[in-house]
């Protein structure tokens, strides 16, 4: 009686048919099956393990392949990542010039093995030259200037003509950031492919190609899908995880950790995005050992050591002058400012994503690329901030000016007294940079509407932070020049008088940053806590919490799904939001079906119907009942799970017609002697299906669905069974009450 | 029909009466309940929002007072913390003399008042007069080391009974560390008092007194029960906390992340450890708001600065060494010892506390207090390890030696060459402070088995990471001395030249704490994270990692329970830990009562019964059954809703009277006319009770309700009620299976 299917008979269903449990693709998994079968699993290892020292020995493996498999994530990832790192810098300068010494050096490393450099003039040296250089022999003057033009044109439509013709070629899924699908398929959905190694080697080349060419996107959200491709690739390694649906998304969550750790160099916020951002079912166990695999990536990449700085980081900062209270008027502004961009991108890409696909837009994807890439690359060329990559823009935006740097945006006025951290006048090299920031940041604002969703990787965390770093240089070299020329406002006075260093444009830029990619993605906790590993300080979390949370707040205020929530419901994937409420008060009676004016729910009675009666049923899965009359439940049966032993039953067993009884009860009912033998079928059914009365409140229904996983569960009233209710029975609804179209969901 | 209790009649039960829905002290909530009747109440809020300005200005500070909640928690528990750290170290320097300036100044304060001292001798001040001082006049000499001893001895008496008398005398729930009961408490269960105003009184001032008594126990567990008390107050400013029992845990949650930021200033590992460690329900919306409760309170202590040196962790670290790949092998030594001596301390003092249930020693608890107290203080005195409080030793164990420091353990001898930094031979101070160490290593681990569970605030965090921090300094000390003398071993060659500073045994001391404080506590992210913020460097992440999962491992070899389960399974509270995996393979049917000897299912019929009959009934809930004959389940009733109901219709109706039917259905049923008429009890009766089927494994069964938190469930097979499972059953079961005392589940 223990396992649930009776007294032992000889019953062909006993021993599970390869591809009964399994599921189709594009279909919701059973949470609850999956974490069953997986004890079911460790109880009979545990079993053995009494009996013999080798059962035994394979216990101990069997408990510790979760971290085997974690340690390997880590290095695979970390290793990929830098990798992409490496190659992704070579190409890029690839695009400005050549390195003679060897082409495979980007100029940072062609400069190195010079000696003949200074301190100063680093990224100077004979051994680099640009287009125009060995092209027409000239390094300045307009010739040379339109050579490099447009050569940085051509790299450009080269690697973005190779990126989206690889995509298209070898795998469409390595296309946009992945998250949202991730997300998706963490829910429990199931995308064959999606996490294939076809798509791992065609994401990790195109991505490479892809932020080579310029266009205003980023590494970082790819890098989760490429951490997430490598886990599920290492997972066929060990049984445990590639037979178990469940289990394999435990290590997804933490390959999505894995995946944010080696993007930013931060393994606690990786832990944390996993938890708050991708993850649906993340027990302790997994962060633990999430949070190991992220530092075994994240070491693995500083070994490699892509930024040739021994960093672990993408952005090192250090600030010295600590902030003033008065100053949390300019970080909300920030927020406020993150908020808003947050919210406008989001319907902005979303209206111009369903305009690609709804439109003769979505038929010219190659197209489409090459144009974006040359717009980009036209408007950007003669911006230097433009022109460099968005981690470079970012880097330098967050810099504090020291009294040696020679870049435009340290561009002061020297001070007689030559304290080189006081707050100093704007020179003209600073106006400049300034103009050119803000004719950036209409540039960047805009093209990350259309470029976020083309046919090719791309992420949106650089593009989103360099946006809010440029808003947040600008305002910060306003309040600085503001101070310095009114020291005795009242709002300075006592804590910045002339001479003094009290205002730290750098920091303004970061928290512009996390204010604009907290308006974005919503993220909140994991957001200020990368952010606080990149400076290592606790002493500026406050300023990034205050924009972090204004930024949310501003952003919720004009809808409530972040960028990669609206993506998922453009695509009309099955996926119950965690965090949100369900605020309406429905019953499960005016959700479940069928409706009032519906045909009868399709059910299996127990022991009186035929097989041919059984065939010719066409939903997905069906209640059993004790008979149509009673309508007493008694399980749940998968129709694959059904058609597949019926067509075994046919293969191996004698006697299988149409006519045949299906009987699912543990004893076969009495037959007149003439009828063909009866099928017996218990073996598959789900003998505790979740049912829930019809006067449950939906927001109950939801929060069971959520936590415990579920695909479906039965509705009854007063014991007798009166309908079923999906997951997407629940997503039509709220898409109802949101007065959006129902079927815009379009999966099971 | 869309509120669930059909069309509305004139019912006196319609409007909720005081005391229906909610709790008896020692009892189970339940979370479904609450945290629907806060989705009701915010229905409600957003509904009339609409209507006017003023709804709609409620609806929004409705929206912001778990922000406003979460500050004032924030800023109350970091007040009280640095008061409470400000007490002790004035108290605890009080056992050793006084201030002559003023008796209210500790003996650092003391001094820098003090022109007189250079920095050598900062803690030697002619305002610090030692109590052989003050009493005899002398300050060295025999007599004057005997003055001291029992003035020390003397002041330890006197605090420990104060302490333990306050607690007796105003709130005997003030003891202990408070996390298990918190734990408790979490996950559901309600302990009227414990987190109320005079435990929060009692449980601040006793705190102090125990830790300056000078006994083996540490603030910081107990700061996590201080924090919950404020919580649980500034609660009743708030309805929307106030009233519900679900969202009052989700404040509590908050505020036990609140005590581990004050407590090591470190306010991401306390969120982390209210998510690992303590908490049950724990939405992403809490670890947000709890984050920023954190931040709050570790930024309040800073501004009080009660170390008095702007830091805001409790033992800051700076090491200057890298650590070397070899250096895991003791480092995971060290993970060993802290694994068996946590096993070994869970044990003891699991051994210890049953005996002071079960036995006469339970009977005198101040004698026990007053008896320890003196041990400690006679023990202690003449060791300076032991001497000084516990974080003090930990601070000086965690320290790097300089070139510069006079401490008995940095007492190297000199090298010519003059760097400070480089290895070098102990000296005879060296020597000598090793010995006092181990035999502080085995007073400490012995006291600490008595001292844990006395009728003081005690916490386990400071003695624990002592045990470890000694074992591990001294195990440093021994490996740096063997790569001192022995350099050309090959285990050293290659990265331990002579001359190079090589191994920080400060470093050790750290690892061996995390390690035991990991085996005793089974912390795993948590720890590692407080401790990466103690460090504020990535670069010694890995060590502690490694001895924090050695450390777990070897101690969940030994057996699986914490120290706070241990003592939530001593106390008999129904616990149901998420952590644990249920691996037996019954099915409800095993666990559910009745069993197959007892009397049938005590369940009311929907119409049938007399008010008599509903009484004479003494079960905590009923199933509520259309007739005994089908046993279709229709609802459920707990006895207190009935009762208070039928007393409350017993005052107000006529005509009640023990024949009366009481009715759970819509419509009345037809009576003959001389009846008196029917008590209706519909409004009561919780219309989606949850039910599983007979044969559902129980692994799901825990699953859903740790899952949802259910406080029972109703068995069916085939659509008939069948019986009840309750968590009181399951935990029962649960200790069957382990071959514990099912009864030792003392509450529902």
């Amino acid at each position: 009686m223990k396992n649930g299917t009776g007294p032992k008979l000889v019953d062909p269903m006993e021993d599970p048919l390869p591809g009964v449990g399994t599921y189709e693709d594009f279909n919701t998994i059973d949470w609850v099956r999956e974490k069953s079968r997986d004890r079911d699993r460790h109880r009979e290892i545990t079993k053995k393990s009494r009996q013999s020292t080798v059962a035994l020995l394979r216990s101990v493996s069997d408990a510790f392949s979760g971290w085997l498999l974690m340690l390997l994530v880590g290095l695979m990832a970390g290793a990929l990542a830098g990798g992409i790192d490496i190659a992704a810098h070579w190409l890029t300068d690839l695009k400005e010039g050549v390195c003679l010494v060897g082409f495979w050096f980007n100029h940072e490393h062609c400069c190195w093995t010079s000696n003949e450099t200074t301190f100063q003039e680093r990224d100077r040296c004979p051994q680099w030259q640009t287009w125009a250089q060995l092209i027409a022999g000239q390094s300045e003057g307009v010739f040379a200037y339109i050579v490099n033009y447009l050569m940085y044109l051509f790299w450009a439509l080269i690697f973005s003509l190779l990126a989206v013709t690889l995509v298209r070629a070898f795998a469409p899924y390595a296309c946009g950031s992945g998250i949202p699908e991730i997300k998706t398929i963490l829910s429990g959905f199931i995308i064959r492919g999606y996490l294939g190694k076809w798509t791992l080697i065609t994401k990790t080349i195109t991505l490479v190609l892809a932020v080579s060419s310029g266009l205003s996107l980023g590494k970082e959200g790819p890098l989760v899908h490429v951490a997430c491709c490598c886990a599920n690739i290492l997972c066929h390694l060990f049984t445990k995880y590639r037979k178990n649906e469940a289990k394999r998304r435990e290590v997804l969550s933490a390959a999505a950790a894995v995946g944010v750790s080696v993007a930013f160099g931060a393994p606690i916020g990786g832990v944390l995005f996993s938890l708050e951002e991708v993850s649906y079912y993340f027990p302790l166990k997994t962060l633990w050992r999430s949070f190991f695999a992220a530092l075994v990536a994240a070491f693995t990449l500083r070994s490699i050591n892509p930024f040739g700085n021994s960093r672990l980081v993408l952005f090192y900062v250090e600030f010295h002058a600590p902030w003033h209270l008065v100053e949390l008027a300019p970080f909300i502004l920030l927020g406020i400012f993150g908020g808003l961009w947050g919210a406008l991108f989001i319907r902005a890409n979303i209206a111009w994503c369903r305009r690609r696909k709804t439109t003769r837009l979505g038929h010219y994807p190659v197209l489409e690329v090459l144009v974006v890439t040359a717009i980009t690359a036209v408007i950007a060329f003669p911006n230097s901030y433009t022109r460099m990559s968005g981690s470079e823009l970012i880097s330098e935006l967050f810099n504090d000016c020291s009294l040696l740097d020679s870049s435009q945006l340290c561009g002061y006025k020297q001070n007689a007294v030559g304290d080189s951290l006081a707050d100093r006048p704007a020179g003209p090299g600073l106006y400049t940079a300034l103009w050119q920031l803000a004719l950036a940041l209409v540039f960047k604002m805009s093209i990350t509407v259309i470029t976020f969703g083309m046919k090719v990787p791309s992420g949106l965390f650089i593009p989103s932070m360099a946006v809010g770093a440029i808003a947040g240089r600008l305002l910060g070299v306003g309040m600085e020049q503001l101070a310095y020329y009114n020291h005795d406002w009242f709002i300075f006075k006592g804590w910045c008088s002339p001479g003094a260093d009290c205002i730290t444009p750098g920091l303004y830029a970061m928290v512009g940053a996390a204010a604009c990619l907290g308006g974005v993605t919503r993220m909140t906790v994991s957001l200020v806590v990368i952010m606080f590993e990149l400076t290592g300080g606790l002493e500026y979390i406050v300023p990034l919490m205050a924009a972090t949370m204004t930024s949310k707040w501003v952003a919720d205020a004009f809808g409530r799904e972040g960028i990669y929530e609206a993506h998922i419901r453009l695509n009309g994937y099955p996926f119950l939001e965690a965090k949100e409420e369900f605020e309406h008060n429905s019953l499960a009676v005016d959700v479940m079906r069928p409706r009032r004016s519906d045909p009868p729910l399709a059910m299996l009675t127990q022991d009186s119907m035929t097989l041919g009666e059984v065939e010719s049923t066409h939903y997905s899965g069906f209640p059993v009942v004790v008979s149509s009359e009673s309508q007493r439940l008694v399980g749940f049966v998968f129709r694959r799970d059904l058609l597949i032993s019926i067509d075994n039953a046919r293969k191996r067993q004698e006697g299988v017609v149409s006519a045949s009884r299906v009987v699912f009860t543990e004893h076969a009912p009495s037959q007149p002697p003439e009828a063909p033998p009866p099928l017996r079928l218990r073996g598959i059914m789900d003998l505790s299906p979740f049912t829930v009365t019809d006067h449950t409140a939906m927001d109950i229904t939801v929060d069971i669905f959520r936590k415990l996983g579920l695909r479906q569960c039965l509705v009854t009233h007063n014991g007798r069974l009166l309908g079923i209710i999906t997951k997407k029975d629940i997503l039509k609804h709220m898409a109802q009450i949101a007065n959006r179209d129902p079927d815009s969901i379009l999966f099971n």
